[in-house]
């Protein structure tokens, strides 16, 4: 006996491919959405095809915004001369996390990727042209390379590093230990390796 | 800083309403949809409307169906005197999972849900005046209640028989017992109660 119908069949396996979310929970949301058809499938239908037409990638900071209007959220059409120091990070999702530890209030610029021979993103795609561009044009002194302590990540600062050397200004990288929390007997080789060559002095002796 | 966009965010509020979803899993599947606009933004978007639009819940089994069409699922628009058993379960997911076991192979009546005074189900909208209806016109020797083993999936059952009591057929509950590959020593009260108050038999002696 055929148990579902084609439409339904559609919609579990396209939820299905989001991430975290496997067939089964895709099912249950599915049938959620069924029982919830106004409150909750009519809204989301039409949430997708409204982000779908109107979020768009900004092409100089690399953030999302809205088709219609400026760069909202990292304000990159703003000449602000407040604005001395630029984050760069990998996505959005990056930015959100800095931005929740509440250490850092100036501006970012969002790469969307890392360079990565294996899936081919090239740095045209990583708005780094674009990075130099806003570091020239603005009162910039200090670009904060807050890419993941992953190969790619490292392998993208690096690069960074490298464009930005003949601009004169200050780069830095977020600093590589131990995270909050741990206990050295768990640590991988890598972090602690990390941890002990780039250890600080606690006390005035040299 | 506000860092993001009012139709983003809404967006991954109506994710984060979802089942299984909070709003860290929302944003990260917020963020994936943005990533592929073209080939899963839209076509969920897409599948949202159409299911939205298509599917709705047939009056007489309580399953799915295609507004256009009749019934395809349980075909309880079908008279078919090989027809029985009837199942009767609380939603679809039960549907499938009874289905997955190929222990039974008949026609299924869909609840949508079970008798509650918290949240208000009345037996009305429980489809339970359809099952009668169902019983009486088929040729029905046998119902089996399916209902899950919590509180309200029992009260339906007992309501469900007594619905059934004056129509002379046979009704059946699925047994409660140990699932398999229980420990005795971890099983609940409960459990363990309704195994040894419903055990079996394993020799011909009386």
């Amino acid at each position: 006996m055929k148990l579902s119908e084609p439409s339904l069949d559609n919609l579990i396996n396209l939820i299905s491919r989001l991430p975290g979310l496997g067939p089964k929970s895709a099912r249950r949301i599915a049938l959620h959405l069924l029982k919830n058809k106004e409150n909750l499938m009519k809204p989301l239908s039409d949430a997708l095809a409204n982000a779908h037409t109107k979020i768009s990638r900004c092409s100089i900071c690399g953030a999302i915004k809205s088709l219609d209007v400026n760069c909202t959220i990292t304000k990159c059409h703003y000449i602000n001369n407040s604005y001395d120091q630029l984050c760069v990070v990998e996505n959005i999702a990056d930015m959100w996390a800095m931005e929740a530890t509440n250490i850092y209030k100036g501006h970012y610029h969002i790469l969307g990727g890392t360079l990565s021979a294996m899936n081919g993103s090239d740095p045209q795609a990583l708005l780094i042209d674009s990075l130099i561009d806003r570091v020239k044009k603005n009162n910039i002194n200090e670009v904060i390379i807050a890419t993941s302590a992953t190969i790619e990540g490292q392998t993208t600062a690096f690069y960074i590093n490298d464009s930005l050397k003949s601009l004169g200004i200050k780069v830095t990288k977020l600093a590589h230990g131990l995270p909050v929390g741990s206990e050295i007997e768990y640590l991988d080789d890598g972090t602690l390796f990390s941890a002990f060559k780039y250890r600080n002095s606690v006390n005035d002796n040299k």
